[in-house]
């Protein structure tokens, strides 16, 4: 497998566009196409935050069918608590695009991201139609991953390449943060505005194609987080158009090598994310060990990334090992704290429950200087193991939060 | 019922004191003595936290035989993760109070508050115990206060009268925040180091004491936040003199009147940790009602107001009710969005689950350029109901918690 990142590998069957149609007040691009040279096999995962906006009911009852010729996403606008005429606009916006496509409504998924509350102006769309439509092409990934942004300070795109029995295939992911970031999605669970897009040129029937992003989701964005805030418009959605090796065991399984695929660029995704979290300056992976089970392991992972004085304390570059420790205390799992072992990039700051000294503290605040770095708690012996993508809590993230509607 | 606060009634059978010993590195006072005439019924509440500091383990096995004299509390170190060496310093602390006090060692119940990983330097406290004892007076509540301070802006005390049966008793309440106050304590659950201390002339014996602690806590303390981490060190006591009326009910219920003071205390002293919270500008109750039960609304309640978004808007006097109802949605408990209200002080901004619209939206954008409010979400129209203080997420809290070992 060939990690191919920022250079993006050529996603045989799709094409992608990116332009500013007037939705956001600055100006800059928020309008994004990715269309399927034909109608193929589709997967989607949504919020399960019990607010949800229309793109997402939409999405959702569009994608059950497993087909879609395209994904029209806009940022700037979530069009979330908007009511019926949210949806109206929703369902106005998908289909001029499909008019401009020739496409039935129906295979058109539509995704939004920005402010709640607000109604998307879908005229702005109608109007921007067929511009939207006669831009696509083939290299159009950049503009599309750039049209979906909102708080975010770059792009986040991500392609790899695979093969299966001799045969090549691709995966393209494109993703946006960067606050209200905590996916939680059903069927399994993920948080944010997170949209992320996985194309692939494998061929993969929808409920095959569907358990790969299942599984590759549960790994990665749902071990994720900015803020722990779950979006009303989560969306994470894959589309397979069957020109390159077929990724599937049967009608139900995907291959092997589609899910490895699916998690490698996901998990770049969500790195990507977590890295530009709103006003965040480091990356910490917080990995947790030795509990009875992997799902126990989870519940401290994240107890312990979405912690107000761990976070602060990583902006602060503290290797704070209390709260470290205080945080996974509290997490309503058993563990002996007298036995815990605490490690940032591998130096031991704390064995046996106490600490181990200023100068392993030093080296270890040296290390949290670093845009990334790893935060071990071993717990115990147990098998159970998970880990966790946060972010540090800093200055950045208040102003941006404090300030966004205004 | 009257409220004396900031006026300190006198407590008829407690002396207190409170002085500098040199465990803060600053020379402020740090150190907090209160001592009843005789022994006499006390009870408490320690955190839930699997990482509990030593005062916390000492204190609590002690009060479990419902009877205490004193009260020793330091600020500048938790003396939590210190191992074997933090109990021997615990125990000689209290050993030292003890001596001086001419008492046994079980009667004096530790609490600790500060860093966590650091040392008790029980040789300070040794070498400050009988100028700690002879500073005791009837009137140093206002010492002892001052002297439990971490990163709190000022002390909270706060005291009543109340009356059972034509005759009068008095409560006396001290506690400290500033952050990690999210107070889960047992037999009920409370975070933070919060200290807290009530103090009464009232009799009751150890069993119905502890009820009624328990029950005001839960109405409090219980459901009250700054950042969402419960402490290793938070530790509620109650000690009662018995010298003014008989406040029980035989031995296992207390009187309604001692329940009504302790819970009316315990709210001034929790919303006073909560507008003091690290860095706050801003005490928000967070009114939620219309569910299922109580505890549905509870965990709504504490979802809002745990929620980083919500905090960081309130700290731009934002009235950003899509983040209210979005932290609402992903609590995990069931109500239809399209008939949600939210109101702040009384002025709707959604009704029906769509915004009420701009004007409104200004009206409760002044209104949070107030010291405290309440926010209210009406999911419903069920009975269940339940609040919780909460405050603004600011740059003060960063710059606090960034720079608080350093």
């Amino acid at each position: 497998m060939k990690l191919a990142s920022p250079e993006v590998l050529p996603i045989d069957g799709f094409r992608f566009a990116g332009l500013a149609a007037g939705i956001k007040a600055n100006g800059r691009p928020d309008l994004a196409l990715a269309v399927a040279d034909a109608a193929c096999s589709a997967a989607g995962l949504f919020t399960t935050n019990l607010v949800r906006a229309a793109p997402v009911t939409v999405a959702e009852a569009r994608v059950l069918g497993g087909r879609a010729r395209a994904v029209l996403a806009n940022s700037g606008c979530a069009n979330a608590c908007t009511g019926a005429p949210g949806l109206e606009a929703t369902l106005a916006s998908t289909r001029a695009v499909a008019r401009a496509l020739g496409a039935p409504d129906a295979e058109v998924l539509p995704a939004s991201t920005g402010v709640i509350g607000a109604l998307l102006a879908s005229s702005k769309i109608e109007a921007h139609a067929a511009a939207l439509v006669s831009a696509l092409s083939r290299d159009g990934a950049a503009a599309f991953a750039e049209a979906i942004l909102t708080t975010d300070r770059g792009p986040k795109v991500a392609s790899l390449r695979g093969e299966i029995a001799g045969r090549p295939f691709h995966v393209l992911g494109i993703a946006k943060g960067a606050g209200m970031i905590h996916p939680a999605m059903a069927p399994a669970a993920p948080h944010a505005t997170m949209l992320a897009f996985l194309f692939t040129d494998a061929a993969a029937p929808p409920r095959a194609l569907a358990r790969a992003l299942a599984l590759a989701a549960d790994a990665t964005f749902h071990t994720a987080t900015v803020d722990g805030d779950t979006s009303t418009n989560d969306t994470l959605l894959a589309l397979a158009s069957g020109r390159a090796a077929d990724a599937s065991r049967g009608d139900d399984e995907p291959a092997t090598a589609l899910v490895d695929a699916f998690t490698s660029v996901s998990d770049l995704l969500a790195r990507a994310i977590v890295s530009d979290g709103e006003g965040a300056e480091h990356l910490a992976e917080i990995v947790v060990r030795g509990l009875a089970s992997d799902a126990d392991a989870r519940v401290v992972a994240r107890t312990v990334a979405t912690s107000s004085l761990v976070k602060t304390a990583l902006f602060g570059r503290d290797p704070n090992w209390g709260r470290l420790l205080a945080a996974a205390g509290r997490a309503g799992v058993a563990f002996d704290p007298a036995r815990a072992r605490i490690a940032i990039e591998g130096i031991g700051i704390v064995e046996q429950g106490v600490a181990v000294g200023p100068d392993a503290e030093a080296r270890a605040r040296a290390i949290l200087e670093r845009p990334s770095y790893t935060v071990e708690l071993t717990l115990g012996d147990g098998p159970g193991r998970a880990r966790y993508l946060t972010c540090d809590l800093g200055l950045g993230y208040v102003r941006c939060n404090a300030d966004y509607r205004s």
